[in-house]
């Protein structure tokens, strides 16, 4: 039994059914985005150690214990909904591989060390400042959504203090920053090796980049095929049902 | 009348049944990078100045004519290919539009002055290093293909020194370079604003990327529709028939 406040819910985390989460329309609630991350970084499968950034309600770390045995620790920065991810892992009974810290992804290095994690994933925020149409939402979505907490370079350094050599960092960006995205990487020393991009349909630019870098590792880039999202009628494509409901 | 030499032959211009090149497969015969570079690239169409570095035959000069009245400059620094790129001006009866010089582009300051093209645009040698495959190859090809004399960043730079601010760079290579690339369009202020990855066919890794950046631009990139260039049945794409015979 878990608790639930204000307008928080439960749901069924979409791949797999016997798994739920709680979440919140005005608090948190996980996009395709933490979807096609979980599905597209690398994990290692029997053990190991995984590292998510702005974990948000914990929907990449649950997701990746789908695949994976390795343990799984979670970083949130907001007290209301590091606390919906610690209730996830509980309704979810996943105490044994998975812990979510509350704090901030750039003061981490007392708690976790550094280079400890095997792979770091992140989903963090998109945009640097606020555009005047979002002025107006509520501070959870402003903090999950903006830099205001962390910049992409925070989020890049952080990766690469917590990451080991060899170790894989995978994170899913908006395509308008991926100029940034790789002269960070590069000025971390975790070199981009996978990119995928991602499209809602056929003929549209896209709107979503999944990209894995090696720490220290040999330039070699590869651009996986194109991932549509929607067909023509705005049903899921193929690709796409799979990855979301594992069919 | 144009004289031909060795092996060299002429071929039509695939886009336009009335353009004509002469190629030579031991020295230099253009590729779908070339026709594809040509059809990405922004012109101005009715006057205005282009820059095409490491022109070879002048394949792209010449393609570019069809959609634009700029004065078109190209430039090849390996005697033999230059002469057939001059010659292919003059079997087009392009000479009052277009101009090839003969040289390196690392040292053309003092000829084309600096900040003076609207677009330069470049299809430069690939790799790096040569690989052991290809020590046999002779020696227009090694050059044509391998960073022999000039780096990816010589050609940035060359890039750089030559459009005019808020004018275009476009070129094309390979998507194991695009980290390379995007690091050294940064270094040298030309913003990587438009981006497409041509794949062989569908579900394969893209082969081909197509970058187009703006000096001094705004950081905001995007990534169009992939360009798919093969059918299962090893025909062309509507799209890639479309580019490359113009319907």
């Amino acid at each position: 039994m878990v608790q639930l406040f204000d307008d928080e819910r439960i749901d069924y985390l979409l791949a797999n059914e016997s798994m739920q989460i709680i979440q919140s329309p005005t608090a948190f609630a996980f996009s395709l985005d933490a979807v096609l991350l979980a599905h597209f970084t690398y994990v290692p499968v029997k053990s190991g150690t995984i590292l998510d950034l702005c974990t948000g309600n914990g929907v990449i770390p649950l997701l990746l214990s789908i695949r994976t045995n390795a343990r799984i620790t979670g970083v949130e920065i907001q007290k209301r909904i590091f606390q919906m991810a610690e209730r996830n892992v509980k309704l979810n009974s996943l105490d044994d591989q998975m812990q979510i810290i509350h704090g901030d992804l750039k003061e981490m290095q007392p708690v976790l060390g550094q280079s400890s994690f095997d792979v770091v994933t992140c989903n963090p925020p998109y945009f640097k400042t606020l555009s005047s149409t979002e002025h107006n939402q509520n501070e959870y979505l402003t903090i999950a959504r903006h830099e205001v907490y962390c910049t992409l370079e925070d989020v890049v350094k952080a990766c690469k203090l917590h990451v080991r050599p060899g170790g894989k960092v995978a994170m899913v960006h908006r395509p308008g920053r991926l100029v940034d995205i790789i002269e960070l990487f590069r000025k971390y020393k975790i070199e981009p090796k996978r990119m995928q991009f991602v499209y809602p349909k056929k003929g549209k630019e896209a709107n979503m980049l999944l990209v894995e870098g090696i720490r220290d590792g040999k330039a070699d880039l590869k651009i996986l095929p194109p991932l549509y999202i929607y067909e023509e009628d705005r049903t899921y494509t193929k690709e796409a049902r799979e990855i979301i409901y594992g069919r």
